[in-house]
């Protein structure tokens, strides 16, 4: 097909023709973010950081309502911290940032050179456990101070080489939870609650299904007794975790002795828990949602619902046409829409009319009303929803936008959800021999694939290293045989490629 | 007086006895803060983060209302950024965390060592004007891209010998104001509006008097061509900035070559501006309102208003008292107060009376109430608020509770208020010789000086040398004779010892 012959879409290449170029082209042409001057790191404009917001403050809101505190604790990590835990070096102590002085000076040709080496160098947390382990074990005396329920918004740095915005980058944001209890059912019960959580979010908020499960001991956090997930498959069929929970049992209390003394008067190990989410969750709104003409945003997470765009043919009709706009936007910014308000904006920017809507489009917005002279005469409006096709448009009346609204809204959030759930049916497949499964990684086949499972590490890192895919998550059924060693298991894998 | 004589107090010593101790006890036993183990860092707990989140959700709220629009820049900064600024690079390159590593390898005897070393050494960023504005530079190409008005909420480090709780840490958390406009006048607007904003809350929200104006050469922000500046004075007399805003003019937007085409096509440098506040806002808080008992939160910042305290004396009436606490904190909690929630706290805590209530009396709660069987029987409760000696209680019944809260809150907070404005007016002296000058500083006298003065670079280094005093800020009135040099001047600056 030829460039004339192909239908314009807002995105260039398409997700078909090139799904990571398209990727960077819809984050770039959405206004979410780009990269940074600084090797690895990106900077994460307004219209991306707005949905990080929404994200922290609906989270942040769940978290409070189910006990949780937040707290700060700092950035730098001395190197000995790191030591204590010898599977929590392992796993994070290879790439992160290391500072090593704490001056700058002027060198002979007035460049500026570091200067004050530390005795010891310190790193920027790359995730906080240690640093948060170490002062429970302060906090912690008596079964009275327990349990601690902690949550932390902040910004950690695990060195990557090959950065991609949002997905993989130097430094991100998230949220870490670090809870410390006096009994190990009351910590795994935590774990599965957040575990819960993220689950109802992701999906009810994000409008992103996932499956959930336990990761295998080669997938686990270091140090951790039992990680859950909750995973989400993109729209190249590749897999994105979307959230984890650690159940960390006495690994970390006791690297860090972190002890209480039970109400008998005995000496106990507490028992922890942490559970982390970050800006990885943009990516997969990109990825899930996005089509062809850049991203579509679920109202619910969406910082901005309606954007009115004036339309002015001659000077003479601006004034009657923007302070239409402004009294809809009003009456629009007056509503509220779920956990917080509905907003609505009017795009007043001296651009061509066609750059404008397709601007709106690329970011995703949920609805676009267009309002000139002649549909105000009419009370006629067009309204275009982003998850139907650009050309078709609802009509209403000034008084139906406003009383249909969140009907549509909700439409979409329920469309965008649908589509997503049914885009992974499609590619998700249940596997029942050895053969299956090769032919399908061999074939390339975009998706998951479920199969039978009898846990084997050994067999785990060769599927990796031959098919590039790993076990997303384990889930648990009746009994069948391993496809590949024939042994019981009630296991089920769900395997995948993943970002 | 012996200790025997001597009334306890909530924390000790008593701020005349040492201010200094004082401050850290009441930080402590507030449980705002505590050292953390990484030198010159802290570790926010959640009484004092939740300071800290109302501050933020406070003003976040009006800098969106005034077009601002949050976004977040990378932690990490190349060297090379800051050497283009020369006036910068002398205020801000001398002390920060400098990464030099980008890996960490295990060392010979099984320990961690620094590895990778990179080509250009990136520093923990203390402030980024220097990153925004390297991306303003991409960004701005035309006045239709003027004004962009951003924020950011981030932590930020700047190396500290000698930490001291929220006042000098190595890592702080701050919000970041950065903006360009295509005009001086424009800028200049944005330089006091957010000053003023600035001003507006610390006096009405955090309930601390300030004084507000320019800096003079000496104490402005490197690189800025005007720094505005608001000033608290603390309990001993000293004063501390409360937040600062900076006209930059077209300084940095030459250094970074931040330029856009004005409407006749010719190219302009864009006027740029930034404004910070950080948490040294809560140190503040504690050293205006706190007395020898601890803390004293304004209601309107405080992140709970009201704590119900259960007398049971006996097992039997346990159920009741509860029932009844839980019920008031329903009723309370279902109301608001001012810009959120009105939060009621039912403390069940399992620990004697009065350590009950000093803990709260140390925590600053702005109101306690004490809620036991006999109290429940009259319907005649005792309500004691912080800002009133411990004992005297107003009795309300439990409608009164209700219908009376907000007026006692009110009450409490144009009470610290007023009692901060008279401190402050005790504390404040005109001057009119320099021989008064003198003699206030060598009797080593608390407060604030105020007198005229005609601006001199060199004898304000002097006086800092002889007297520790700097010049807070310059206020504008009838011209006068500088008490140093007899110059007539409109200028009068006010002179402190500062934290």
């Amino acid at each position: 097909m030829s460039q004339k012959e192909k239908a314009k879409t807002g995105i260039e290449p398409t997700r078909r023709e090139n799904f990571q170029e398209w990727y960077q082209g819809a984050v770039h042409a959405g206004e979410l973010a780009e990269h940074a001057p600084v090797r690895g790191c990106m900077v994460i404009k307004p219209w991306g950081y707005a949905l990080w917001e929404n994200i922290q403050k609906i989270l942040d809101a769940r978290f409070k309502a189910t006990g949780h505190q937040n707290a700060y604790f700092p950035l730098l990590i001395p190197l000995s911290f790191l030591e204590k835990e010898a599977k929590h070096v392992e796993g994070f102590a290879t790439e992160c940032a290391v500072v090593t002085h704490h001056r700058l000076e002027k060198g002979k040709k007035g460049e500026l050179v570091p200067a004050g080496p530390l005795e010891e160098p310190l790193i920027v947390r790359p995730t906080s456990e240690m640093m948060i382990g170490s002062l429970f074990s302060k906090w912690i005396q008596s079964y009275r101070d327990l349990p601690i329920l902690l949550n932390q918004w902040a910004n950690v740095v695990r060195w990557e080489m090959r950065p991609r915005l949002f997905l993989r980058t130097a430094e991100f944001l998230w949220q870490e939870g670090h809870t410390a209890h006096a009994s190990e059912k009351e910590a795994l019960e935590e774990t599965l609650r957040m575990l819960d959580l993220y689950v109802d979010f992701v999906q009810n908020t994000l409008a992103i299904p996932v499956i959930s499960g336990e990761k295998t001991e080669r997938e686990r956090f270091p140090g951790a007794v039992a990680t859950y997930t909750l995973e989400a498959m993109m729209g190249d069929g590749k897999a994105l975790q979307c959230g984890t929970s650690h159940f960390l049992g006495q690994n970390f209390s006791k690297a860090q002795e972190i002890q209480f003394r039970d109400p008998l008067g005995n000496v106990q190990h507490a028992w922890t828990t942490s559970w982390g989410l970050t800006t990885r969750l943009i990516g997969a709104l990109v990825m899930v949602h996005g089509d062809d003409d850049g991203l579509r945003l679920p109202p619910k997470i969406a910082s901005a619902h309606v954007v009115l765009l004036p339309i002015i043919h001659k000077e003479e009709s601006r004034a009657e046409v923007l302070s239409f706009c402004h009294k809809l936007a009003q009456g629009l910014n007056a509503m509220r829409y779920r956990e917080g308000p509905l907003i609505a904006i009017v795009d007043e920017r001296d651009v061509r009319g066609g750059e404008k809507t397709w601007s709106w489009i690329k970011k995703g917005i949920p609805i676009r009303i267009e309002i000139g002279p002649r549909d105000m005469e009419g009370d006629r409006f067009p309204i275009y929803r982003r998850d139907l096709p650009h050309r078709e448009a609802k009509v209403f009346s000034r008084a139906e936008i406003l009383s249909h609204i969140h009907e549509e809204l909700d439409g979409i959030q329920a469309n965008l959800f649908q589509q997503a759930v049914a885009f992974r049916e499609a590619h998700i497949k249940k596997i029942k021999t050895s053969e299956e499964f090769v032919a399908f990684f061999k074939a390339e086949e975009k998706g998951f694939v479920v199969a039978p499972w009898a846990e084997d590490s050994q067999l785990e890192e060769k599927i990796k290293e031959d098919f590039g895919s790993t076990i997303r998550c384990l889930l648990t059924e009746e009994e069948k045989k391993c496809i590949f060693t024939g042994r019981p298991s009630r296991k089920r894998a769900v395997f995948a490629k993943a970002y």
